[in-house]
């Protein structure tokens, strides 16, 4: 590599990092991508391999085999500790300093307990590859136990599964866990009718996907509850242990709980001393580069960036995407001497959640769109987005076939031994 | 289920108790089939998952899913720690006491350290999907890390991967590692060259696949070595541990040891107080019944059992299978009131090693076959072998994909966390 060109740090392989990279890889400058994991995910679908219809392969592809193409981009796996802003180097835990001249802080965020981590543990969240194959872990023995349970209040605890968190992520947890119990696992026991499980879905606020219109909203919850969720609304949670969630004023016994409620933005604010939002998000200038820092920018759930009307960014997929490719082409034009630049306006192409395997709320704006059609939308909007040619193939088969004969092929309990 | 009815109870869900139970599925009888895993594992492929061609779920098949469309078989999941002959009860971990009138061991062996226990840390088997994830996690981990690595002493440690015994599945093992770190790797990394790495074989014996015939283990050898294996023969490892094997009378510095050499039958053994050979194996009566046991049978990794010449039949899957399929035929007839029966007898079809994707050798007996036919011919076998239509199908496009990419799809490092 050319030494006297630009050096970019990129920290994070998701979404908004892989895009930073991708419009960066015919440029004159030598990238660094740093992230812990070696895979990109294709986190949008990973409710799926917690229910076990997709394989972990099958989301995720070796960052080395995205970026082996560009000549220019150096992967180093490793986790981040901090950033020495004065020699403008990136620290890992391996004791390695990355130097830059630009920093894009693509870091993604984790599931929040909003100050009860306790309860972690009892209610894993949906992240990384690990949490969803133990929430699938959890289920599928939840099943297992049933079945050899002959205490009748135990077994019950065991068929009940709550999701806290109506945003896309519970909604779309729900009306998977729903279909998976009524139909891929309904001929699988002896002693326990799968059916007979509960799957309830607590929401703290009024009405579900609150990011959506609340006409969708309203679809949504009417086709879960077609499914078989229970949904309760107005119904914070306050108590969560191995036995029961207290949510609202009701207590739901059960094995089974899945966090889907919050997010906490990496530590990468605090690397900066930048001020954050309530998630740790940092607030950005208008370009997504740092107050004080122009030579660092933040995108992703690693920045809290606002819309023409001033309402926050969402965290999803498409705004880290744009986002990236944005930061890249400003570096761009950095480079080539122009100055001003246009601030990041984040062009939305449409809200959606899918429920189930038939149906699919889309918010585009300009129209509401719901059922089987947004969800046939919803499918091939995905398996175009998803990263790797062989991944789109093989997901479009494993749909298909999970669609035709309700099997769930994945449904594996790996991991921890059964106690 | 009819309470007069024989209860047969088969415990382990491998090749032989898998197929015990389909030969048993339309008999009068009732069924409990017990394992510690939720899946049946189709391990003659587990080293591909082990080198990131496969992924865990298309070698592997939920039980429930095979034996759902079988009205009198219960699945239970749980782990047995005892048998009580005298009640003819079976014992798990969870407490239950599953009562048989016909019990069918099918418990299978797990890879043996032959006293050196401390080994295995250093040195993981490949028995359990948990196995292939871990040993696929380390292969791929030491790449990252000689990647980052300046050191060129530990650089080369990194690099350097060992195998150790000589059978079929370290033949498999290190010609599919020898291929990963040759083709799938090679473009992956900036600083090293995984060509570079060294991938080596040592066997104790004189010669590889000491099951085969000798022109079958000298073309093996010629294979792997052309493949950049580096074999060797007499040399029986004597130390091992973090930093390097001694094997012979060579020390070779290696990070990534993976363990081939040898297997120790399950507890079974132990459980009824039977004569047990030193694998741990139960000296069976020449109908697969224990002595002194006639309602209990032994079948695969769990029987020492012998051919009509005294040899002893090999640790493979169709030995296992035809057992099963022997001990229920056996069932059935008993069940018809015939007393005399004919002893087991193996018919082998075959013995085999595949080296890795252009190149097999074949123990026909009558026939030594090598080279790209014969690794034709086993892949059409193991495909056709493999239970699940959808795991054929889809065993089947990764292997085309594989083939013709020189891609490894399943490349992710998950599990524990680096440290």
């Amino acid at each position: 590599m050319d030494h006297a060109r630009p050096k970019i740090v990129v920290v994070g392989a998701g979404f908004g990092g892989m895009w930073a990279v991708k419009t960066l890889s015919r440029a004159p400058v030598d990238i660094v991508l740093i992230d812990r994991q070696n895979y990109h995910l294709f986190q949008p679908l990973l409710y799926q391999v917690a229910t076990a219809e997709l394989s972990p392969a099958e989301i995720a592809e070796p960052i080395r085999s995205i970026v082996g193409i560009y000549d220019n981009v150096i992967v180093m796996l490793g986790s981040v500790t901090g950033i020495d802003t004065n020699a403008r180097k990136v620290l890992t835990e391996a004791g390695h300093a990355v130097p830059y001249d630009t920093l894009i802080l693509a870091t993604g965020a984790r599931h929040a307990y909003f100050g009860h981590d306790d309860w972690e543990k009892f209610a894993p969240g949906l992240k990384l590859i690990e949490d969803a194959t133990e929430i699938r872990r959890r289920i599928l023995l939840a099943f297992e136990h049933a079945e050899n349970e002959t205490d009748l209040a135990e077994r019950r605890r065991l068929m009940n599964i709550v999701v806290v968190g109506g945003g896309p992520t519970g909604v779309e947890m729900a009306g998977a866990i729903a279909e998976l119990v009524r139909f891929a696992l309904a001929k699988d026991f002896r002693n326990i009718d799968p059916r007979a499980a509960r799957v309830i879905l607590v929401e703290a606020g009024p009405r579900l996907l609150s990011s959506l219109p609340p006409d969708l909203s309203e679809d949504a919850k009417r086709r879960l509850e077609k499914l078989g969720v229970e949904v309760r609304l107005d119904a914070a949670v306050t108590a969560l242990n191995a036995d029961f969630v207290e949510a609202g004023s009701e207590r739901i016994e059960a094995r089974t709980v899945i966090w889907a409620a919050g997010i906490q933005a990496s530590p990468a604010g605090e690397w900066l001393g930048a001020k954050c939002d309530r998630a740790g998000r940092i607030f950005v200038n208008p370009d997504l580069s740092v107050p004080d820092h122009p030579e660092i920018y933040a995108i992703g759930d690693t920045a809290a960036a606002f819309d023409k009307a001033g309402k926050p960014l969402p965290g999803v997929a498409p705004v880290a995407k744009q986002q990236g490719v944005y930061v890249a082409g400003l570096i761009k034009q950095r480079l080539r001497g122009r100055a001003s630049v246009k601030p990041f306006r984040y062009r939305n192409y449409g809200n959606f959640a899918t429920i189930g395997r038939k149906a699919a709320v889309i918010d585009f704006g300009w129209l509401h769109m719901r059922g089987l059609f947004a969800w046939i939308l919803w499918s091939f909007a995905h398996i175009y987005f998803l990263i790797g040619f062989r991944n789109r193939l093989i997901v479009a088969m494993q749909w298909l076939w999970a669609y035709f004969t309700f099997q769930r092929g994945a449904r594996l309990i790996v991991g921890r031994r059964q106690e």
